[in-house]
């Protein structure tokens, strides 16, 4: 591990949570991380003063979530390029950390183009440093907006849906400002409807395997005092049943071109007790995550994970993909197969709505939805998109 | 705790999980029971010399399941008999050990009535504690009598069903041999199947909060030398739209009148999923699961659970309804309230066949399920039925 340190103990809870941010310090720039594999026992910072740091925090799942990936990534390649490290071999590192992770290429890839640019153009090493930081700062801010973009569309969307407010939202995995450089996605949305006075309860999926509901999205909630309970995943049939849910509310992983949505395992249940039930079932995710090459949802490749993460129990501090398997507490027998598919795909015709930042998408067809791409940035720097990165 | 002492390693694997039984050791009668707190990673086998002993097995979950506490239950009365202890104080510490499992009362009214008529009757101590006996065994024998007719007529119906074998059958929670003084209830039907060599795959729902699928059922196949798969409750959507589940196996705590079935929660949408995907839902279970006196399933009361089962991971040996509240890990913020309720309803609708020892229920009705009723045992010996033990 590079030059790496921890800060216990945030200090006083404040309604923003600080997963990462840029710091200026008097011996030299730092990126600082939340630890997230410690929550939600403990809120420890990571101070990363070199890139082999912030690649450490990347691949022990300290940091995660595809648009605070693109972040890290971003900012990775302007700590090397301020601190008078190889660029290009920081690029390499980063790019590489979870190589699965499209948004983390494309935000070393800003940063990086800002940089060779600024050189190609004659620039020195201190302004080519800054036109990294100015470009990584862009990326933090365009996902930012991002956010609140889409938490207007899906406000003004559950308004239509629900007229009258005290919604109780169902959500699962984790999908807020732990994701993000804003506040994330399907998170984002019911935390303006509980700013507005509008969420009676979020529903929150403990979301099985690796509990990122329970951890983490029930951390967000608790941070931002919104009345919130975790349930197993298989209680949610009994919520639907007894007319709990108002609206399910969900992030995605990849959206194929159909607008077959592939999300955290767990969600096409949801998707099918939605319908069952005549719920609004919905997913917010910016245009980024939309995926026009991959024609349908059979052509979406599903991720397998390791068995161990069903069979064993992993300690907060080691659980996330990052945990090393055999390590936990049995819960099944020596030996025990598991079925472990990191995602579940939901097909459009049970999608009441996709919220992206530039505009809401139903009923969910393939012309509306790249109608609604077309308009976002993303449509001119498309290439080898979708991001599976939990 | 009374006379109680473990016999570790319990020894060559058998088919036939000793899940409990009556010995005459040189020194006495005991009742041996599998802890079934320590599985699946240990197993120990607990010797009761006692009535305290056993009954502190039942108060730890050591043993559980609705059938196989009413067969503790009259070996209690009868060790109590035979031992030469107060047998009216054995039957109401017995009794009261778990108040809501009906099946332990049962148990014990049984083998306590024998053990009076023939104390009425004139008989000296040891006849009595016969008598008792007897009657215990006669509990057991039919418990196993009722699994081997539930698997005879479940495998009669995946016959008419699914014809042509290579059954890949889904279960969730515990309904094998562990349960059961027999091979238990949805778990002897998939058993016999692999046994047919019908059986491709058993699909083995974890069943969140307590796992009892990942401990218990997963234990039961493997000893079973079943080919089965663990997975967690919401992987099995993406079983569903697979088309990797040809029918769904589950148990039952409590059916109503109309056929409305309480079972783990997580069965019901299983069956909304079923439903969706075209797939059979079948429920096993003795008639003594049907609780004429419940009219529907809005009747059934459905016990809530200490939210900490969802909010902290317990340690294998202190899992179970019986762990203590607070001393797990914690996988959610601290004060985080969770949703968990015990069980939940699946309306007749949505299930496709009730089995029986005494016949199966197929389309489910109220007519046709009391009649089916009517020619078991248990439409004699009523008395404030219903089971609500896990």
């Amino acid at each position: 591990m590079g030059d790496q340190y921890e800060v216990s103990e945030v200090g006083a809870r404040t309604l923003t949570i600080p997963s990462l941010r840029w710091e200026e310090l008097p011996e030299g720039p730092v990126v600082v991380l939340l630890d997230q594999t410690r929550l939600p026992v403990e809120e420890v910072e990571l101070v990363c003063t070199d890139v082999p740091a912030l690649v450490e925090a990347i691949c022990s799942l300290a940091v995660r979530g595809a648009p605070l990936l693109g972040i890290a990534g971003a900012y990775g390649v302007a700590l090397a390029a301020a601190r008078g490290f190889d660029v290009e071999e920081a690029v390499e590192a980063l790019a590489q950390a979870r190589p699965t992770a499209v948004n983390l290429g494309y935000g070393v890839r800003r940063a990086a183009d800002a940089y060779r640019a600024a050189v190609a153009h004659g620039a020195g090493a201190p302004q080519a440093a800054a036109a990294a930081l100015v470009e990584a700062r862009a990326v933090h801010a365009e996902d930012i907006a991002a956010s609140a973009r889409m938490a207007e569309h899906g406000m003004a969307l559950l308004g239509e849906l629900l007229p009258g407010g005290g919604h109780r939202i169902l959500t699962h995995c984790n999908t807020g400002a732990l994701v993000s450089g804003g506040e994330g996605t399907a998170l984002a949305v019911a935390l303006a409807a509980h700013r507005a006075g509008e969420l009676r309860r979020l529903w929150v999926d403990e979301t099985r395997p690796l509990l990122q509901g329970a951890r983490l999205t029930a951390y967000e909630a608790a941070r931002a005092g919104m009345a919130y309970t975790v349930l197993s995943d298989g209680a949610a049939g009994s919520l639907f049943a007894g007319g709990e849910v108002d609206a399910v509310l969900i992030g995605a992983d990849r959206i194929a071109a159909d607008g077959s949505v592939a999300n955290k395992v767990g969600s096409y249940p949801l998707a099918v007790l939605a319908q069952y039930h005549h719920v609004p079932f919905v997913v917010v995710a910016p245009t980024s995550t939309v995926d026009l090459e991959t024609e349908e949802g059979a052509d979406i490749e599903v991720e397998q994970r390791p068995g161990q993460e069903v069979t064993e129990f992993s300690l907060p501090a080691a659980q996330g993909a990052g945990a090393v398997p055999g390590t936990g507490v049995p819960v099944a027998p020596l030996g025990a197969q598991a079925y472990n598919p990191a995602f579940d795909v939901t097909p459009p015709e049970l999608v009441t709505a996709i919220v992206t930042e530039a505009g809401v998408v139903s009923p969910v067809t393939r012309d509306r939805l790249a109608e609604v791409c077309s308009t976002s940035r993303w449509s001119k720097s498309r290439s080898g998109n979708g991001m599976m990165a939990e």
